[in-house]
C-alpha cells in the first residue's frame, strides 16, 4: 500500500480506464459522438485518458473549466451550463483558440452576448426533458423560435442543435426505470429534431446523463452523448442502477484516530472539506455519506462489512461499525470510503493519488 | 460594485474585523486567553487581522493547516483534532519551528507518537462535554489517567490541560439555551480541573464553540476560548441565536442565468462546488441552502425579500422567488447569497474577494 498519512482520494487507474473504454466502445458501436463531460474529474491527465480512447471533443460545466481544458489542447468544448454573458471577455479569448459551444436558454442572454462578441461561436438550445431544472419545454416552439431569431441576428453565431440532461434519472432505482427515462427523453428530442430539421439539416441532438448512457444500448436518432460521472462512478450511481460497486474508481483513504465502543463509532480524519456533504438514505431512513472498504496492498476490497459513514463535520468522519468490526480495527489504521457523489468529492479534496502513489492534479480554485 | 462575472465569495472586511474585535475585547475583559480557530477562514491575511487584535496563538483543525499558519509566523498552534500519529514526519518538523499543542484521545495514539517523536510537544486531552463526537467522558478518570501515564512516559511530552468543544450548542435555537450549554460545559470542565489541579497546578481549561463564546459573558475559571466561525458567522449561527444577519461577513455573488416564472425559480451560477451542501430547515420543513441579499455598490443589503436557495447541483443554484420578486430581476444580474455554513463554503470556493475587489487567498488543496 502507498503511504497515506492524511485524507487522500485514491484513484484506481485500471477501473477508471475500463469505465472510459466501455462507454467509448459503446459510442463507437452505436455510432454516436462521444463528448464526455469533464466536470467530474476536472483533470488534464484524466482528460488525456479519454483522448487515448478517441475523444476529440469534451463537455464542461463552466467557462473557467473550458479555459482549463483548452490549455491542454482540447479544440472543441461545450459548456453545458446556461450562457452567462458576463463572462464575455473569457468567451472571446476562448473562441480565438478553440471551437466553443455555448448553451442558450433565452433570447435575452443571446442579445447580451451579441453586443460584445468578437469571434464565431456555436450554440445549443437547452431542452428540459422532464428534469425541471433549466432548459425550455420541448414543445415551447415560440420560446425556441425567439432564441433562433436572436441567433440569426448575429452572423458570428451558429445554431448547432438541441441539448438535454435527463437528470430525473437520478431519482430512479432500477435499470428498467432508467431505460424508461432514456426512451422518453430520446423520443422528445427526436420529435424536436423532426420539427426543425427542414430549417437546420445538420441539427445535432445531444443527450447525456450517466445513468441512461450507462445502461441504454439504443441511441438511434441521437447524435451525441455527454456522460461525465461514469469516469469514476459512486454509491449514488450504484443505487440508481447505473453500475456496480466494483466499477467505482475512487475511494477516500482516511486515517482512524479514535473510537467509541459503546456508541459503535469509529472516528477518522475525513470530513465535509474532503467529501463534500451529499448523502444517501437507506431503506430504513438511515442517512449515510459513504461506505467502508478495506484497503490492502495497492488496492481496496469491496465491503464485506456493513460499516458506513454516519456523519461528517468539517474534518471528522464518524463511521458506524458493529462491535466485532470495531475490534478488528486499531487507531492508526487507514480506512477506505467509497464516496456518495464522486463529482463533489473530487472537487472538494482537489486532487487524486493513484494506487502507485502518483499525484494527479486537478483544476485549481479561485 | 466590483465586477463579478462568476461565483465569487465576497468578504466585507469591516464586518469581519468588527467580529474579530468584539470577541478579542470580550476575552481581554473576561481575562481568558483568545486562541481563535482558523479553520473557518484558512487565510494568512485574515489571520493577520486577529494578530492586530492581540492574538498570539491560534487553533487549527489539521496538521496541514498548522503548517500553513506556521509559515506565516504563528508560533503557538493547537491542532484541535484527534492526534493522528501517522503524520509524525510533519509533526516533528513543526515542533522545530513552533510550539505545537496536540489533542489526545487515547494512550494508544500517544504510544504510537512517542516512538518517533524528536522534539518537545504539548498535549491537551479532549473532553466530551455532551456533544458526543470525540473526547473522553469528563468522569472517565481511568481513561484520562491512562493517557496521563503514557504522556509521563515520554520526557518530550508535556500535559497542558483539558480541551472541549460543546458542539451540542449547534442544536439549540435561543440565547438562553446556548447559555445552558455554556454553563453545563464550564461546570464540568471546572470540576475536572479541580480533580487534577494538585498534580498539574498550571492546568489549562480550553473551551471554544462560536455560539457559547458569542453570547456568554461569564468565563470564570476557564483559561482559554477557541471560537472560529464568528470571524464570518452564517445563517446557521443566526438561527442558533449566536449573531444577527447584519454580522455575517461573507456573501456569495452569483450571476443570474435563467428563470422559470411558472415554477417561481431563478437559476444562478453558484452550486455545490461553491457553497458545499449544508442546509437548514424552515419551520414548515422547507430545506434551504442560503438566503438572497441585494448587492449594491460596494456592499450587500439585508433581505427585504423572502428569496432563498432551494437546491444546489454541481454548478447550478436554484432560487425560489415570488413572481413579483422575479419581475425585478433580469438575466445578467448578480445575486448575493448568505451562506448556511461559512466554514464549508469558504473551503469549497477556496478564496475571497473584498468589497474593494482585492483577492484574499486561502490554504491550497492537495
Amino acid at each position: 500500500m502507498i503511504e497515506v498519512v492524511r485524507p487522500t482520494l485514491l484513484l484506481n487507474e485500471a477501473i477508471c480506464k475500463a469505465n472510459i473504454h466501455r462507454i467509448a466502445e459503446k459510442a463507437r458501436k452505436q455510432k454516436v459522438r462521444f463528448r464526455p463531460h469533464f466536470k467530474t474529474h476536472q483533470s488534464h491527465e484524466v482528460g488525456k485518458w479519454f483522448r487515448a480512447e478517441g475523444a476529440t471533443a469534451c463537455t464542461v460545466s463552466s467557462i473557467k473549466m473550458a479555459s482549463y481544458f483548452a490549455e491542454d489542447g482540447w479544440k472543441d468544448i461545450t459548456v453545458a451550463f446556461p450562457l452567462n454573458a458576463l463572462e464575455i471577455k473569457e468567451i472571446n479569448r476562448l473562441t480565438s483558440v478553440c471551437t466553443l459551444n455555448l448553451l442558450l436558454e433565452s433570447a435575452e442572454a443571446v442579445k447580451q452576448l451579441s453586443k460584445h462578441l468578437t469571434n464565431s461561436l456555436q450554440c445549443f438550445i437547452e431542452i428540459d426533458p422532464g428534469y425541471h431544472r433549466t432548459g425550455l419545454n420541448p414543445t415551447d416552439f415560440s420560446g425556441i423560435d425567439k432564441i433562433l431569431e436572436a441567433v440569426a441576428d448575429n452572423h458570428l453565431l451558429t445554431f448547432k442543435g438541441f441539448l438535454c440532461h435527463a437528470g430525473q434519472s437520478y431519482a430512479v432505482r432500477s435499470v428498467p426505470d432508467i431505460l424508461k427515462v432514456h426512451t422518453a427523453s430520446m423520443s422528445l428530442m427526436k420529435s424536436l429534431g423532426d420539427h426543425y430539421k427542414n430549417g437546420y439539416p445538420n441539427l445535432v441532438l445531444s443527450i447525456g446523463d450517466t445513468p441512461t448512457c450507462s445502461v441504454a444500448e439504443d441511441f438511434d436518432g441521437i447524435d451525441e452523448i455527454r456522460p461525465g460521472n461514469l469516469v469514476f462512478y459512486d454509491l449514488q450511481q450504484v443505487i440508481i442502477g447505473s453500475c456496480t460497486r466494483e466499477q467505482i474508481a475512487i475511494a477516500m483513504a482516511c486515517p482512524m484516530v479514535a473510537f467509541n465502543e459503546e456508541r459503535q463509532e469509529v472516528f477518522v480524519h475525513g470530513g465535509g472539506v474532503h467529501f463534500s456533504k451529499d448523502f444517501l438514505k437507506k431503506e430504513d431512513g438511515t442517512i449515510y455519506y459513504g461506505e467502508v472498504v478495506k484497503l490492502n496492498s495497492n488496492r481496496w476490497e469491496l465491503p464485506s462489512t456493513s460499516m458506513y459513514v454516519k456523519s461528517l463535520s468539517q474534518e471528522h468522519g464518524v463511521i458506524h461499525a458493529s462491535v466485532e468490526e470495531m475490534r478488528q480495527l486499531k487507531i492508526g489504521d487507514v480506512i477506505g470510503v467509497l464516496p456518495v457523489h464522486a463529482c463533489l468529492t473530487a472537487a472538494a479534496i482537489g486532487g487524486y493519488t493513484t494506487l502507485s502513489g502518483r499525484v494527479i492534479e486537478m483544476m485549481g480554485k479561485v
